[in-house]
């Protein structure tokens, strides 16, 4: 598949560099080409410099926002969740009419400091708001209830016995991410329903984020046990 | 250990009776002892009059709120989530000075229909409320993550390979209900640390509700794989 990934931050790199090596034309998307190639110190989150990342992957083609959906088979959005719509209509409303987009971001608001709230919860979700933002695009919710290794290398935990939840209203569209993931190494893809059960993924981050604390690493993932 | 269980639904119902089979002194409080016997169908939920259940347990005791706490070691509130303050309240603020409060109920709210939202969420929770409410009280929350018969039973799902999450402020109280926990079968207590972390564990229930839809039962339960 041509793949189009949104954002240049450890979970864009990590799930563009894991599509490239299951044979996958990967674009990542960024709002200023130029900016992100000129960085040379680490970013916010403390990650290498693009530059420096693009160089270990140089299979991974870097393009605007805008230039990034025309030939893409797959939209990812992952850039942060309070940048997320911003980011989709930098890619443009005809990019995205059609597409498939597997939204692996969350709403989180830093504002009050760590740990950070939900910036839209109960009856409706960040997912919710990008597919009515976008009628046409085909959103598809899945692996933001987990941190960007796991999402990309599932086996590396448990052999990949954990589960990761998908949600939307195009059944087609769930069918393409959930073969995405299949490839990725997910073993336990739980279909929601449809777009609406974003909120319960989304709800989660709460605890994900205790949870974090508590064990002290990112390393771990939910299983549904039934 | 001496355990008043608020509720007679079937969260308190399904606590008791595995409590007084532990060999505990159980005591189930409700609102209204006269009438909980009085009634002779079956309740909102479903479940069968309330006497029918008692004469099959008669080692459960009954008794109404503000006589149940006086000699107990640890009080259950196993009402639901909306007349939980109530609840507490009959018990009394003397009641439940001291004591350990294990609060298993879920902050629910039906007024728009099914799935129910949260009534609180974000930067507070029910938990916290509570303990707001009865600053002597020393608050748990645990088991709000699962259904009845699998707070109760969790060997009877997966041989008990999942997690019930803890929460509170004191340690000692939260040493008392994970040795509780354990007795009923849980091998994976896992402490998330204050009781703000409470807001994590609630705000898992809306994804809890579409896993219930998707799944078409209530028998399962989230483990964390690390």
């Amino acid at each position: 598949m041509r793949i189009a990934v949104l954002g240049t931050g450890s979970v864009g790199r990590t799930l563009a560099s894991a599509f490239a090596r299951l044979g996958h034309e990967v674009t990542v998307g960024t709002r200023d080409v130029a900016g992100t190639l000129a960085r040379t110190g680490p970013d916010g989150m403390g990650n290498e410099p693009y530059s420096a990342w693009a160089q270990a992957n140089p299979e991974v083609r870097l393009a605007a926002f805008a230039d990034v959906a025309a030939d893409a088979d797959l939209v990812v959005n992952a850039t942060s969740g309070d940048a997320s719509l911003a980011a989709l209509r930098a890619v443009g409303e005809d990019g995205l009419a059609g597409r498939v987009v597997l939204d692996v971001a969350n709403p989180l608001d830093f504002s009050r400091g760590f740990p950070p709230t939900l910036s839209v919860q109960g009856t409706d979700s960040l997912a919710e708001q990008l597919q009515r933002a976008f009628p046409q695009a085909r959103v598809v919710k899945a692996l933001n209830t987990m941190t960007a290794s796991v999402m990309a290398d599932p086996r590396g935990l448990a052999d990949g016995q954990h589960t990761v939840f998908v949600c939307g209203d195009d059944a087609a569209a769930k069918k393409t991410v959930t073969g995405l993931l299949a490839q990725l190494g997910h073993r336990d893809v739980l279909d929601l329903g449809d777009l609406s059960t974003a909120r319960g993924a989304e709800m989660l981050l709460p605890l994900w984020l205790r949870l974090y604390a508590a064990l002290g690493t990112s390393e771990f993932n939910f299983k549904i046990v039934r």
